[in-house]
């Protein structure tokens, strides 16, 4: 990956740190308008691609079926971090389906959210698979599975959800993914390209709520990830905090070891990114870099400058250095 | 950064998900002695130099004016987190001085340690500035502080600790620092070379416990860290489980930002190391890498798989991925 392009520097004091390198690419519904480092790099999208793994549940009919809110379908985009509201909201989810958090298959972590993690400890109380960040994707893809009447193990690799998913992440990208692996929550993940990943957003931008099955699904998920930021993620996290200060008008999501993409719907605009070393802070800093560039995002909104031009305090709230754009990204 | 070398691969499935670059250096007692990268990159050693930081601890005789063990000067050199014993024991260190947590300038986080995270939520007790990461480094700076009778703002650049302390880094890593940032605790930390440090690290190793006082600190500080490995870091952390894996023949030290470094009396050599983009994980496989290569690490004691050729797991203990050394590393 020494293609990969300089995108984000940590200072300390007045010398550089550390430094991450990455690939980036922003297409239209033409194709590729800017990219950055080698856009054909093959990368697992990871959690940034659950709104195209949500395709099946809006596309089939389950969603309308189950009578699914907009809520609903922002929590099935989401990774959230198990705030008390994420976790009864998946739970009543599951209970209106006739199903419990056993038929889950995301498996279990400690919720990120430390008021959910505090109320566990305090009550002796394990975490369980509602507090997987996945579970209302989770959550999403038994509502498939119940409506096309499948098997419970909707994870697997040939289970007839994920043939569906594998078909609509190609369509969607304009690839033949190359292979797939195991994600964290053990849904399969399709690997493709940083160009075919930056394509399918740039598909979602440009869906309106008429014409195929496909572009109102597309349409549905961007907008309820918009309106609910709060759900795709949760307080205090990059998704939630950037998609209010863009005011509801851009859609954008995390995904694991460094990935980030955003559906400018507005500008037509679809941005995909992966920092090669997987860091979660560079990938954060240049996804606002280049909202701050097409015009989404004010460079001195507080959200922003959590994540670019963050100056980092220590233990003592002493300044300690900053996180930055490399000199030439974006 | 583009001159680092690659080191650490992470695996998913049967493609390349991530990988991390970075420089290392082996040194001996006449120099270089092999290198990846540019040895010459400018970095700051931060927690991974607690053992020259606490040079002045020993030399001035402020650690045996108080009295102090073999386990108190473990402890000076730790990164722990926050258990029981850890905590336990800097509080008594203090107590010992006459001073208390409050006499502390390193500032408060939650301890990494779960066992006592827990007890302190259920008890609804704040974690103080004993569990802090770095509060056995500054126990040691306050004994200094109080042998030289120096004033008790002993993290500030001109305290006689610091000036101390500089002069010590300067020496042992033979070059004049070109600069310091200031660090989680709120140390000053000078910045060396990737060089430097290994350099210094090859002097630590080549001290025995005759000569000058510089070197016979050096011999005690090593020795107190390979023996008291539970005391550098604590249970499960990489420090810890890898000198233990070497039964105390080789002491190492990780300092944030993908900083390692490895003192290998046996063999007269110093090892350092620095991952560009500060990925830990990526310093522990390096690390490990370099151990192995160096003879002193098996390749298959559990504690190396869990850093390096590490299956990795996810929520439900599915294997998705490895995490390996580069193919040309070392």
């Amino acid at each position: 990956m020494s293609n990969a392009h300089p995108m984000v520097e940590l200072w300390r004091g007045n010398l550089l740190e550390s430094n991450h390198f990455g690939h980036a690419v922003i297409c239209d519904a033409k194709g590729i308008v800017e990219a950055w480092g080698d856009p054909s790099t093959v990368i697992f999208p990871r959690s940034s691609c659950k709104m195209i793994q949500a395709l099946p549940l809006v596309e089939t009919g389950a969603a309308d079926a189950a009578g699914l809110t907009e809520a609903h379908l922002a929590l099935a985009c989401a990774s959230h971090q198990g705030e008390h509201r994420h976790v009864d909201m998946t739970g009543r989810w599951l209970e209106s389906l006739g199903l419990d958090e056993a038929d889950l298959r995301c498996g279990t972590h400690e919720p990120y959210d430390h008021a959910e993690r505090d109320r566990l400890i305090k009550s002796d109380t394990s975490p369980c698979q509602l507090h997987n960040n996945c579970s209302g994707k989770h959550s999403g893809f038994l509502t498939v599975t119940r409506h096309l009447n499948a098997g419970p193990e909707y994870v697997a690799i040939d289970h007839p959800l994920q043939i569906a998913i594998k078909a609509a992440t190609e369509e969607v990208t304009g690839e033949a993914s190359p292979g797939h692996g195991i994600d964290g929550c053990s849904a399969p993940n399709f690997a493709t390209t940083v160009t075919g990943l930056a394509r399918a957003m740039a598909s979602f931008a440009a869906a309106k709520d008429t014409g195929s099955v496909r572009c109102r699904a597309m349409y549905r998920l961007t907008r309820a990830m918009a309106t609910y930021p709060e759900l795709v993620a949760g307080e205090g996290r990059a998704c939630t905090e950037l998609m209010r200060a863009m005011g509801g008008r851009v859609a954008i999501k995390t995904g694991a070891e460094g990935v980030f993409v955003a559906i400018l719907p507005e500008q037509g605009l679809g941005m995909a990114l992966k920092i090669v070393d997987g860091g979660g802070r560079a990938a954060e800093a240049a996804i606002a870099a280049l909202l701050i560039r097409a015009g989404v995002l004010e460079a001195n909104h507080p959200a922003t400058l959590k994540r670019l031009n963050a100056v980092q305090t220590n233990r003592r709230g002493l300044e300690t250095g900053i996180l930055q754009a490399a000199p030439d990204f974006p």
